[in-house]
């Protein structure tokens, strides 16, 4: 009847990181670490959580091996920082999110092919609001659980207990399939990032009144970019010597 | 997206009667309800609830609908008059049931089933101590969430949920998977590759005995990169401004 937990190995499991971002409510946080306890994860990390609530949370009876272990954060792109992929949570269907979204189960096939590799992050935004639109902005893409239309939002353990069953299920089906090339991590899709934006600013497509939705629209960007991990050295080896290029001419 | 929740019809989803026996916590009645009415069930029943739990639980804000609604017995047997299928829910893999055991899979396409011409019954015992086996000789079988034998136990609120979850889950939905995006057409990214040269070429990054190679090199780094067809222009525009800035200052 377990067959299905025994047939990933343990380290695709401790390469998902469930992220939350910014929880509230300790019964929420314990819900979660009860849940990855029974189907095996590990790695718990969050976000500006809500001080007494995390105190609450860790001071439970169950599951506490896996709120001990916790990460705190205090920005979404460090808890992100060593996956290569990531993906969001919104129970939101119909509102313009600029990014590509899936059905919890093709999602979950994804995020099992990439366990096999590297390290994926599950976010999950506040009990009230979800994932800001600059939190979805560090995202690959978003899974949604199909629930109703009319009453689309879940309790933030449900929702962590149902991905991680399907991440369960549908594991025997993935380690089926063959592994892609390895894509880039978050780390340095930052850094790509990062200098890029640089080199718009020197050159003059950034003004200071559209800085800040230029950024947004860089990150998204540069996500959408199927950068493979071997190139990323070389992307940025080309960016700064345009950069360098830029500010020699700059200071003549 | 949401599609796998209207391919059943409403009058099936209303046949399916979810029992809980003996709860005690008002917040997991609470849980229950919502990840009810989440995936679209309405038929909620109680054997001998803990007084206090119900009457808490019905207080609080969300979901109030179905614990309006839901009807409150003094024995499983009453409780599950109505139905051709009992399916009763447990933790535990090694005790003798002496009751065929499914995993939740397999179990969710026979209540399917059964569901399309008449009622069904899932049966989940108190938080503590699951059904106990009074209660499952009333059951035509068991089934089993595929958690880790060490930590099978999952929390009220949760199991319910992922029972819904899986239920809701249709087959067909699987296929239902989002297009990736168009990538770029060999023109476009042949402009991106000679925009990109011009670029190097300018900054110092090419010298003239390596150009040949550089070409080639270039050429396979950006073929190797997942260009949405989308975001050629963007990427075309970026190139072209960069290169104009260095321009500008060349002359000066």
């Amino acid at each position: 009847m377990r067959k299905g937990c025994r047939d990933t190995p343990i380290s695709s499991n401790s390469r998902l990181r469930i992220v939350l971002v910014e929880p509230r409510n300790p019964l929420n946080i314990g819900a979660v670490a009860r849940a990855m306890s029974n189907f095996g994860f590990l790695d718990l990390r969050l976000v500006k959580p809500y001080e007494v609530a995390f105190r609450e949370a860790r001071s439970a009876v169950r599951s506490h091996y896996i709120l001990e272990s916790a990460q705190v954060f205090d920005n979404v792109q460090d808890a992100i920082a060593d996956c290569t992929l990531v993906a969001g949570t919104t129970a939101v269907g119909h509102r313009d999110l600029h990014l590509p979204l899936y059905r919890l189960e093709p999602a979950a096939e994804l995020i099992e092919e990439r366990l096999a590799s590297s390290g994926v992050a599950l976010l999950f935004g506040s009990e009230k609001f979800g994932l800001t639109n600059e939190q979805m902005s560090f995202c690959d893409w978003l899974l949604r659980i199909p629930t109703r239309e009319e009453h689309g939002s879940m309790n933030l353990g449900q929702a962590v207990a149902i991905c991680l069953y399907e991440l369960r299920r549908s594991s025997a089906a993935a380690a089926e399939r063959f592994p892609p090339a390895d894509p880039v991590s978050a780390a340095d899709r930052d850094r790509i990032t990062s200098l890029l934006l640089e080199l718009l600013g020197r050159s003059g497509y950034v003004n200071e009144r559209t800085a800040a939705s230029t950024e947004l629209k860089v990150r998204r960007l540069v996500r959408r970019l199927g950068v493979p991990a071997g190139d990323a050295e070389t992307w940025l080896g080309i960016f700064r010597q345009i950069l360098w290029k830029l500010s020699q001419t700059d200071s003549r």
